[in-house]
C-alpha cells in the first residue's frame, strides 16, 4: 500500500463514545491510532465521565461543546451514534476515519493484525472505478490489474471519496436477522476491495468507514432519527440514510465509493430480541427510502456536496415527506446541517 | 452448497477444443467432469485429430457437423474460441458450463481442489440480487446474510442466469497489459461471489463461465470477430461482446449475473508481445463498444432473449455500423444467430 502522499497530520480519527470506559477499546487500537489525532465525541446522553487511557493525541467533545456550536437548533440531534457527526463537523482534516467503540482490530487470514487505518487510506488515495466493473476487484492493488475488455479510457479512474470497511465476528445485520440467527457470526475473510458501480445503491454502515472530508464531508450527516432509536447499531438508520445520500452525491459528482477491506472485529453487544420492536420502524422505512434514492437525480447546477444535499433535502420533503413526518424532519436536518457545516467550517481552526 | 434441485442430466459441459491433444486437460478435470455429459467442439481450423482419453460421456462435433447445421451462412464464423458457441447451440440442457482448454482445476486457499462445476451450479441455482448491493457479498452463502439496511422486499432476489468464474496464475489480461508485466501472475484467491449490480457493465470473459441456457442461451453468441483474431484469448473480443449482450439482456429481463468463485488455474500460452499488433484493434473497438452497451435500452416489447438480441442487432447496425464494418458484421451475425437458435433449438433432440 503506497501512502506516500498522505501525512499523518491530514487524518482525524473520529470516535463516538457511547460507552464511558474506552480503556480497552483505546488500548486495543493503540498500535494503529497512536500516530494520529483523535476526536472523541461523547454521546450527550451518556452521564458518566469518560475513561480514556494516556498516550494519545486527542480532543474530547461533550454536550457543552455541542450546545455551544449548534446553539438552539432543534433539527439536528447528536445523541447516540449520531454524536460522531459532531466530530466530522469540527474536524479540519482532509481525511476522516471513524470506527464504532465496540470494535477492535481484526486479524487477517494469516493471523496478522490488520491496520484498518492504513487500508482505509490506501482505498481513499488510489483511484476508484465506478463506471465499469473490474472482475479482478481493485486493479490498483499490488499484483492486480484491469482485465481484458476494460476500456483504457476508464483506467485512470476517479477520486475515491468513501471507503466502507467490513466486520468479522458480529456482522452488521438488522435486528430481525440477528434475532432469527442468534448464533451466526461472520468468519468469512474476503481479501478484496472493490468500487461499487455508479448508480448501484448499497447499505453503507457507519461502523467502520473513512472518507475524504473535503470532498464529501457535508454528505455524512445525522438526518434520519428513528422515534425509538437506541444506542445499538441495529436500532439505528442514520448511517443507512447518510450512506445513500453520500452515494448519490458521489455518483452525481463523479466520485468513487469502495467497499471491502479493512475488516474490524465487532464484539457482541445487546440483545437483538429486545431491539426487535424498535427496529421494525427502520425496516419499514427502508422500503420507501431505497426506491427514492435509486431514482433521485440531481440537477447539473448542483456542483458541490452542499448543493447536492440541499437539492436532495427539497426532494425528500416533497416526495417522502407526505408519507411520514420522520422524512420531513430528515429534510430539515439536511438543510440545517449544510448551514452548520458552512458556519463551523468557515472557522480557520478547530474549536 | 445446496444443489438438491439440479440433476447431473440437466448440465452440459461445453469445451471448445483449440488443441488437438486434450489428454492432460481431460485427466485433470476427470474427478469433476466425469459425472456430466460433455460436448466437445473441435475448432474447425484445427487440422489434427483430437486426442481424448477414455471414460467420459461425450459428443464431439467437428467442421462437418458445423457445416451441416449452419449450411451456407456466412455471417457466423465458428473458428477459434468461437467454436464453443456451436456447443451452446446444439445442447438441449438447462445449464451449460464452459471452460477453456488451457485451464485446469485450481486449489483453494487451504489447498483443496475446487469443484468449479459445483460452484457454478450453486451460483446459478441461488438467487441473484442485482437491485441493491450486499456489502457482505453473496447473502445466500452459508454463514452469510443480508446486512442491515437491505430492503426486505428485495431479499428474495431474482433468477441468476450467468455465473462468471475467475482465474488464478495467468489472469485474463489484454495483450498490452500482459506484455508490460510479463511476469505478473494472479495469486489472489478472493473467497467471494457477488451479483454485479443492474446497469453496471463488466468485461465478461469466456474462459470460465456457466449459464442458464433456457433463460439466456441465445445471448451467448459469436458476433464480434476481429480481422486479425488468433487463437489466444488476448487476441479475441467475441466473449467481451457477447458478455455485454448478455448483461444488457439480463438487466432488461430482470435476471442476475454473478462474478467471483469458482477459480480455475490458467496455464501460460503464447507470447503477449507477438499478439500486441492484433490486440490493438480490439482495444480500440472497446472504447466504442462500452459506451454503446452502457446506454442501450430495450423496448418493453422485447420479452425474450431472442427479442432482445434482435433489437440490439438493429441498434448496433444503426449506431455503431457507420464507424466500422466489423460492427455491421456483428449485427448480421446476431440476427443470423437468433435464426439458427430457433431452427436448431426447435429440434426435439440433439444432433
Amino acid at each position: 500500500m503506497s501512502l506516500a502522499n498522505i501525512k499523518d497530520s491530514e487524518v482525524d480519527i473520529v470516535i463516538g463514545a457511547l460507552h464511558s470506559d474506552l480503556t480497552s477499546f483505546m488500548n486495543e487500537w493503540r498500535p494503529i491510532f497512536s500516530r494520529f489525532h483523535l476526536i472523541i465525541v461523547k454521546d450527550p446522553d451518556l452521564k458518566e465521565e469518560l475513561r480514556i487511557p494516556e498516550g494519545f493525541n486527542l480532543d474530547v467533545y461533550s454536550k457543552s461543546h455541542i450546545d455551544q456550536v449548534v446553539g438552539s437548533s432543534s433539527s439536528i440531534v447528536f445523541s447516540g451514534y449520531s454524536c460522531r457527526y459532531f466530530g466530522f463537523l469540527v474536524s479540519r482534516k482532509k481525511y476522516i476515519v471513524s470506527i464504532d467503540d465496540d470494535c477492535i482490530p481484526a486479524k487477517d487470514s494469516k493471523g496478522f493484525l490488520i491496520d484498518a487505518v492504513a487500508q482505509h487510506l490506501a482505498n481513499l488515495t488510489t483511484p476508484a472505478t465506478p463506471f465499469f466493473f473490474n472482475t479482478l476487484y481493485d486493479p490498483y492493488r499490488e499484483g492486480a490489474d484491469f482485465v481484458r475488455g476494460y476500456p483504457f479510457s476508464l483506467r485512470s479512474g476517479v477520486t475515491c471519496a468513501l471507503s466502507c470497511g467490513l466486520w468479522l465476528n458480529l456482522a452488521d445485520l438488522d435486528a430481525p436477522t440477528q434475532a432469527l440467527k442468534p448464533g451466526q457470526r461472520n468468519s468469512q475473510y474476503v481479501d478484496a476491495v472493490m468500487t461499487i458501480p455508479s448508480r448501484a445503491m448499497m447499505p453503507i454502515s457507519g461502523i467502520n468507514i473513512a472518507f475524504d472530508r473535503e470532498a464529501v464531508g457535508p454528505a455524512l450527516l445525522p438526518a434520519l432519527k428513528l422515534a425509538g432509536e437506541g444506542n445499538l447499531r441495529w436500532e439505528t438508520m442514520e448511517d443507512i440514510w447518510s450512506g445513500m445520500c453520500v452515494k448519490v452525491v458521489c455518483d452525481h459528482l463523479g466520485l468513487g465509493v469502495k467497499s471491502g477491506l479493512p475488516y474490524v472485529w465487532r464484539n457482541d453487544r445487546g440483545s437483538a430480541i429486545e431491539s426487535l420492536k424498535k427496529e421494525w420502524e427502520g425496516v419499514k422505512l427502508t422500503e420507501e427510502i431505497v426506491p427514492f434514492f435509486q431514482l433521485v437525480r440531481l440537477p447539473q447546477t448542483a456542483a458541490t456536496t452542499e448543493d447536492c444535499i440541499l437539492e436532495m433535502a427539497t426532494t425528500v420533503k416533497q416526495q417522502l415527506g407526505p408519507s411520514n413526518p420522520v422524512f420531513t424532519r430528515a429534510a430539515e436536518a439536511m438543510v440545517e446541517w449544510v448551514k452548520l457545516w458552512k458556519a463551523v467550517g468557515s472557522g480557520s481552526s478547530p474549536l
